[in-house]
């Protein structure tokens, strides 16, 4: 049994339910949409943030028979994110498949994004609890703002390595954070757990981000399964680059910021690795995301041995151990 | 008095309160997110939409101290939506002030527009009643059904008019239906009502988008305040064009599809202009806005007499005299 296989068998059957809940609202009546979100269907990738809505409340005795309808509007909000990311990036390929502002085009893409984001927030108001909006609206306004700031802080080398995380932390933990609390709480369960499996997700969710971003720098296209090399291209400063930055001396410093910098530079990310070694930021940033996932860890041991709990543990070293 | 003061003047105050509403939420702790959300303020215009939450609110009796929060709400979807529409259209002005993704760029304005959205949806998880939060996240939903319907239906010609009309009564008449039902409903007033009002504002938004159509192909830019050709630069064929294109012959209709589509041609509303008049097309669709129209008055026309009741009937008449 693969890793992926052992995390998510403790909820194999309500995650085939949470897949059918997807599956069935991310269709629309418009052929035009239902062929785009047919496209996008192809994306599927682990669905890590639908496990941890299901796995979180496994863990914690709090599932009920709306769990995977939950996991499947965090997985929507989640795929609405992916398509607008892909704009923003610039990318072309996904998980193997064109992107929809390659396939189509990026005004087509907004809108799917759009559309999803709408569906996502239309099945939650559909829901017994008003949790699931509630948490799930703030934590996509946090994403928002996440992007917002790491757009506005592109090329900042100088940026403490605390605004790295903060925007890390917005952008990407947390609706991972979201994912885990909504598991632990919903429809309004123990606030106690509701916070500490919600920080377990942050951190969670942080490492994973900071993995992402070393794969985006020493990752090989055929491995990852996407584009590497947009966050240079995008002049978005990661933590492996922030802390390679911080180590160097004047004259790489220099180097660095004219290979991001530069007007039609080809290929930034080779040029990169071609004036620094990345290996002691990569190196650093990796030590980080393993720290994270340790605190993450001791969050959800202290619960009492189920195998969701054991699998929410297997996911953190999971985190870490992505393919280059 | 002008038109839109004595239409506004029933409501006044609420309007303050909704303004209120409205500034406060689009604000946000990130700088960067601020900055942009104070730009959008200037594109501050008519807020029709919220005007009709609040008047559909006192002319069905049925108004509460939540409804200037709808009714902002509602505006931040609008807002929202403008955002995302002028990178879809490659505008770069918007009420004599840079869109977003011109003073900015296409990605920031894609983050904005979904910031926006979140934080409405956020706002409505926060009202006494799920109602909001229902009726615009379906709303929403369907505006971007509409609008991904319309990029599909792109140099489409021969679409039957009740098609345009499935359209634009998706992605603009919605709105302004979901804020007349909310106004006339919201809590959990009468149904009937809120199905009354609600049809009265499809009316009146279908005959909005219609005259926006003709401004479009007709208007002159610096009485409409915003681009005009965006409809033809971007193949999207419109009640007038629909209807010019049914009545001409085989050779104008051939002449008018080279103008939408042969590539790298400039100025294509002038082009267009040039090979057939549009008069009677345009004269065709304003008919249809005053039927529209007139429909929507008759349907709040039978509540009690009030100064928004008589407002309501007032802004029918608003809508098909704007400026060109």
């Amino acid at each position: 049994m693969s890793r992926v296989e052992s995390i998510v068998a403790p909820v194999r059957d309500s995650l085939e339910r949470m897949r059918s809940v997807l599956e069935a609202h991310v269709r629309d009546s418009s052929r035009a949409v239902s062929d785009m979100t047919d496209h996008v269907g192809r994306f599927r990738g682990k669905q890590l943030r639908a496990t941890l809505v299901l796995l979180a409340g496994d863990a914690t005795g709090n599932s009920t028979d709306e769990h995977p309808t939950v996991a499947a509007i965090v997985e929507m909000i989640h795929l609405a994110t992916l398509v607008h990311d892909d704009v923003l990036d610039g990318a072309k390929v996904r998980r193997r498949v064109a992107c929809v502002n390659e396939r189509w085009d990026n005004q087509t893409a907004v809108l799917l994004g759009d559309f999803l984001y709408a569906r996502a927030f239309a099945l939650s108001t559909d829901l017994s609890s008003r949790m699931a909006s509630r948490v799930l609206a703030e934590a996509t306004r946090r994403i928002c703002v996440g992007e917002i700031d790491q757009a506005a802080l592109r090329y900042d080398f100088e940026m403490p390595e605390s605004t790295y995380e903060r925007i890390a932390g917005a952008k990407t933990a947390e609706l991972y954070a979201a994912a885990c609390e909504l598991g632990a709480r919903y429809p309004g369960g123990r606030e106690d757990l509701g916070r500490s499996l919600r920080e377990y997700g942050h951190a969670i969710g942080l490492a994973f981000q900071i993995v992402d971003d070393c794969l985006d720098v020493v990752g090989k296209e055929e491995v990852v399964g996407k584009t590497v090399g947009n966050d240079v291209e995008d002049g978005k400063i990661t933590l492996p680059v922030l802390r390679t930055y911080a180590i160097s001396d004047a004259a790489t410093r220099s180097r660095m910021r004219s290979v991001y910098t530069e007007p039609g530079l080809k290929n930034r990310l080779g040029a990169l690795q071609a004036v620094v070694s990345l290996e002691a930021g990569v190196d650093y940033a990796f030590e980080r995301a393993r720290t994270l996932v340790e605190g993450a860890k001791a969050r959800v041991r202290v619960l009492p041995p189920t195998p969701a709990r054991d699998a929410l543990i297997e996911l953190g070293d999971f985190v870490l151990e992505r393919n280059f």
